[in-house]
């Protein structure tokens, strides 16, 4: 067990709200973009809230009307030119393997999402559980316009899987922008929320999550990645498995009480 | 082959339209809570069904207003306290069962919801093939809200396939009721329909796909199954071959038969 | 390296605008359906696509008012009642190598649906990567109406990751028409245009995605195939790779050198 709570990161911004955790990317006037240094922290710090039980939930948002720009132009395209293939796909290791440690962190993630939010950061607002934005949110998975493919950080694996097939292809293949009215339609964002109450809305749903049961939300976000590419049968056992293990926290027993008791329970994630 | 028309079920309701079978839970003063008992004897019919050449389509109806309240939590949660393990793992497996059971049946489900479709009821809906509900149905995957995980019955990897991953993410950590009319936009209910017709419009529903082809239904139910985590190119391998299978059925001469004649098939299954 | 520009096909029509090719099915007066000669030489076609340096995009366009009616009854359907198992499955392995031809071109797709848009041709609109309509679009995976299961083509396991599964459970058990209004609401259509605006925005479309990155395009198109049935973290490490090949094109530094001059990138596809 380690705590995360005194975290002082060097490359983005770090609070607590309870046991929420709250995520912002630095450098607002360059709307908040991402460095290979904030990369490999976020990344570290993902890794390591598996084992941080003073952390029960996350929001990652925005600062200064920007969720992330990305992978800044100067910061990291120009250094990638110079590099061999070797130190390339370091590169694109680490990128994806943020995305796979925010997966695997065993906390649910609610993105906060105002303003720009593009390149890498419409990863990062992708790889989350749940989104929020405001109307101003403008998510674009604009590799194309740097003259990549759109596989970046598990894009062609998880957008289709939140927005359908159809919508992610033409995002993805035109890079263009997507509306926060069609997030909200296509079921991207969860909801719509103004600017100003953004912040706060997502770090008080995330605190309602944080009650629990926090046992079984690391084991639904376990779960929801496990099966992702099983079959229906082996899904099932999976979750059969899965929920005895559950079956034996006490928070069952807590539900159980409380219900009889007519109370609401109170869960210890354990 | 063997007969379902005749069946006298203990702890669910049963009858005959035609070839369509209609299910509905019994007890509507509690809103027709699950028991250890149907569980097992829903499990059982469905695994029977593959075989009953005299039922064609499924309706699985409300009752009383409502479609089902999940497992009891006196009669159900209560009992599971004191299990060990292997007793608990019984338990995961038999609901994760009557999903596989329903999945596996060969005969197209028609799930006709009203009022409270909660927990294991929900997952009854989910495993459905197609939904209709009244602008009453409040649909909630509450798995938390008793102390456990969302990954229950194959949650976790059925609903993000219906209403997207985002979406299901919101349900299933939060188990926050779904209204009508976000099944509806989301893709989890196929159409509304006043309460009053529901069940009658979900039979004369299931009874048009009841005229067949019904081979073909049961290839389609199938390899919905069979391709879900398959690669593209080998579903389409499965689909060459399982449709190759239907181009042998007389049904298939049938149809070009009327189609020719000017006529309307009529289907007879073989 | 081959070139396609000049193809003359003898079962569909075919031209060149720029490196868009646009095809055409033919006989209009019946709704340009599907015939045994046009499906093989459309599958030869998408297959040789594949190293046809010349072609950067792709539209599938309707002719007179409608996509296409799908196997033509007399001409398919009626010899097929003739053939044995392996002659059928020639027949369905052939079909579904068109999709699999598609799908592996390399090369974005763009269907452009007026009309009818039914059986095999729902199929080919499905298969494309972005899908354009008409309010008049008429679409319908109509193969239970000829007796027939819905497992056709990739039907089952393409239409779901689209639309939802449930939405697809209904469709593909019905054979029911799609209307343009909710394949746009589902997701299945990107756009609804004017039908005299139609082929022309696809064109325009489909020449904005050949101005490139076009090896990022086909890496975009590959990577969509290939995570299909991935587990999260094999499609990223997959990702990691596919980029890190892209990140060595001069594309990518083409885009870099523009940005920096604050020009408009002009890619090349190498």
């Amino acid at each position: 067990m380690s705590a995360l709570a005194d975290l002082k990161p060097q490359h983005f911004n770090w609070r607590m709200d309870g046991s929420v955790a709250v995520i912002t990317l630095d450098r607002p006037e360059r709307k908040n973009p991402l460095t290979f240094e904030s990369y490999a922290e976020l990344r570290d710090t993902f890794r390591e809230m598996v084992y941080a039980d003073d952390v029960d939930a996350v929001v990652f948002a925005s600062n200064g009307g920007n969720f992330c720009s990305g992978g800044d132009v100067h910061d990291i395209i120009g250094p990638l030119l110079d590099r061999d293939m070797k130190g390339l796909l370091e590169f694109t290791r680490m990128t994806g393997d943020l995305v796979k440690a925010m997966i695997g962190c065993g906390k649910p993630i609610i993105a906060a999402v105002d303003g720009v939010c593009v390149g890498a950061g419409a990863i990062v607002a992708m790889a989350s559980d749940i989104r929020f934005a405001t109307s101003e949110a403008k998510t674009a998975f604009l590799f194309t316009r740097v003259g990549l493919a759109a596989c970046d950080m598990g894009a062609c694996a998880i957008l289709p899987r939140i927005i359908g097939q159809g919508r992610a292809n033409e995002l993805l293949f035109t890079g263009r922008t997507m509306s926060a009215e069609e997030g909200e339609r296509w079921g991207f964002f969860n909801r719509l929320i103004e600017a100003d109450a953004l912040e706060k809305e997502a770090v008080a749903y995330a605190q309602r999550l944080a009650t629990g049961p926090n046992f079984g939300h690391m084991m639904t976000k376990t779960m929801l990645k496990q099966e992702w590419a099983m079959s229906i049968d082996e899904a099932i056992e999976a979750e059969a498995q899965a929920q005895a293990i559950c079956m034996q926290t006490k928070d069952f027993r807590r539900a159980y009480d409380a219900f009889v008791a007519k109370q609401k329970p109170i869960f210890e994630g354990d």
